[in-house]
C-alpha cells in the first residue's frame, strides 16, 4: 500500500481526512464522457465496476455519497439506486445551489465535502468544497482549479481513487484489505 | 489557462479570431470512428459530453455551428437537435458544394469558417476554409493538410479543443471560466 | 515465441506448470470493468475474442476453466455457455468458500489452481491459489498481492495471457502454433 | 505523404504491389476484439469508419476484398454488404481451405493475396499469402509470423493502413489525395 497515491502531500491528506460527503459529477467522471446513442433515440452509458464496489465500504464507514449530474438519464438513476448512492440529483445545472440545501439539512459544511468534476458546470462547486478533484483527462483549465488530479481518466476509476484516498487519509483502507486477505 | 494550447502560434490565433462558423465532420471527429452495429441492423454512435457542453457557449458568443456528415444516421440527427447545432447535413459526400450554398445565404466567407475533418472526403473543405483542423489520430496525409492538429483523438473532445481555441483567440474563454468560479 | 512472456522467472513457470484449473473473475478481467447501461435497465458487457479462443485449447489439454463473478448477469452466463467454460458461478461474494466445495468434488488442491482477479472481493481466493494473477490496471493494492501482473489491461486479453503462460509452462503452446502453421 | 509508412522497405512494397485480393479477419482486425453482449443474447460489434471508406477506392482500382471470419454474426454480414465487400464468409475455421476454392475460381494465386489476421486460426492463411499483416496488438507469436505489423491496434484502422500500403505500392494513393484537394 505504501506506494499507492504516494505523491499525496500531508496537506491533501489533512483535507481528505475531514470528508463526510463525497459528491461526484457523472459524465466524464463516472464515465469517459461517452454519450452512446442509437437510431431510435435510446441512450447508453458506460460505468466502471471499480467505482461501484467502493460505495459499500464508504457506507460502512459513514462517508455519504452524492451524485449530481447536469444531464437527466434513466441509466444514471438506475445505477445510483443499484449502488446505494445516498443522494442523487439529475438535470441540475446550478449544482452549487442544489447542494447548499442538502448540506444545511445534513448539518455538513462545504469544507467537509469532497467533489469530483470535469467541466465548467462543476467549477462553482469545486471552488467551494474542502477537497476538489478532477480526472486526468479533464480540461486543463478545470485541472488547474482542483486540489487533486486523479492519475486515471474519466470512467477508469476516478471515483474509486478519490474514495481510496479519503479512506487512506482516515486510516480505513488498510483494515479493509487486511480483513479481505485474512478474514 | 496560460499553458492550455500553448503551442499555438500567433498566425493560428489570428486565423481563429476571424471564425464565424465552425463546421465539423462526425465520424472520427465527434466520435472515435466507431460504427457500432447489432445483429438486427441497428446502429449506435458514441459522442463526447465535452464536445456537447461548449455548443451553448459558442451560441451565446454568436459563433455558428455546422455538422456535415458523409453518412446518414438518425443518432447523429438527434444529437445535433439536442445540442442546438445551427446547421446539420447528413449523407453528404460533396461537402464543399453543400457548404457553398449555406455560406452564400449567411453572407459568410470560407475564410471566416473553421472546419474539422479526418478523412479524404473532408479534404476539399479543409483546403478552402480559413482555419482547418484534424484529430490527433487522423491519417497522416490528412494531418499534413491542416492548420491545426488537435492534441486529442477523435471522440475525446477534438471539437471542444477547437472551440476553446476559437474562444481563446477571440478573448472569450477567460470570462466564461471566471464567471463560473465567481458568479 | 522466445520473447513472449520473457520476464517470467523459473519459479513462476514452475507454479504455472502444476495448474489443473484456471479460475477467473469477470468484471475488470474478462472486461475492462465497463458496466454499460441503457435507459430501459438493460445491461451490456464487452468481452474479448482473444480470451474466448483459447478456451478450446485449454479444454483439449485437460485444463479446466471456472468463471466466478460477484455480479449476476445474463450476458456473462451466455458467454460462459458459448465458450464451454467448465464451471461458472454468478452473484458470488464469498468466492473462496464457493470454490472450496468445487475443489473437493474435483479432487484438485488450491495449489493446482490459478486465479485472476482485480479487486477486494478476489483477495481471499488470490491468497489461496497456487498461481495468482491480476490485470495491468488492477488497483495497486491488488497487484502487489499476486504472483503475476499481466502486461495487458482488463478486457484486452488478460485471461488469454495467463492461459498462454500456463500452456507455455506445460510445453503445450509451441505444438499448437506449429500445427496451425504446418497442419 | 513522404513520411507515411516510411519504415516500409522495398521488398515489402514489391510484395504489396502485386496484390489483387485483400483478405481480412474480422474480430481483432476490423474490431478491437470486443464481443459486446446484452442480457437478451443480442451481440454488437464496433467497426471503424476509416476501414470502410477505403473499400470504394480499392474497388475503383480493381483490388478485390474478402472478409473471412471464424465467427458467425449478422452485424458482420450487414457491414460487409453495406461496404460492398466482394466476398465474405462467416463461421469458417478452416479459412485456408475455403480460400483455395475462391482463388481457383478467380484465377488469382496466393502470392497475389494479402491477408490480415490476429490469431491462431489465421496462421495457415497468413503463412500462404504473398503479403501477410497483423494488428499492433496481435499476440506476439502471431506478429512474428507476418510480413507487416500495423502501427495501429485492431479496430483503429488496420485494414485502412494495409489498404493504403497496397495503394501506395501501386502508385495509386497520391492521385486519390490530389484529386480530393484539387478536383
Amino acid at each position: 500500500m505504501q506506494n499507492y497515491l504516494k505523491g499525496i502531500n500531508q496537506e491533501l491528506l489533512q483535507k481528505a481526512s475531514k470528508i463526510k460527503l463525497l459528491i461526484t459529477d457523472v459524465d466524464g467522471v463516472l464515465t469517459d464522457g461517452g454519450i452512446i446513442l442509437d437510431d431510435k433515440g435510446l441512450e447508453y452509458k458506460k460505468f466502471n465496476v471499480k467505482d461501484g464496489l467502493i460505495v459499500q465500504y464508504l457506507k460502512i464507514n459513514k462517508i455519504k455519497t452524492c451524485v449530481i449530474s447536469g444531464r437527466d438519464s434513466e441509466a444514471v438513476k438506475n445505477r445510483c439506486v443499484a449502488l446505494g448512492i445516498d443522494f442523487h440529483y439529475h438535470g441540475i445545472t446550478e449544482k452549487s445551489v442544489k447542494l447548499e440545501g442538502l448540506l444545511l439539512k445534513l448539518g455538513i459544511s462545504f469544507e467537509e465535502c469532497a467533489c469530483i468534476g470535469d467541466d465548467i458546470w462543476d467549477l462553482p462547486l469545486l471552488a467551494q468544497v474542502g477537497f476538489s478533484a478532477a480526472p486526468a483527462d479533464a480540461l486543463p483549465y478545470i485541472r488547474e482549479q482542483v486540489d487533486f488530479v486523479s492519475s486515471l481518466e474519466g470512467g477508469k476509476g476516478v471515483f474509486r481513487e478519490v474514495s481510496d484516498l479519503i479512506l487512506i487519509a482516515k486510516g480505513l483502507l488498510d483494515p479493509i484489505i487486511h480483513q479481505a486477505i485474512q478474514p
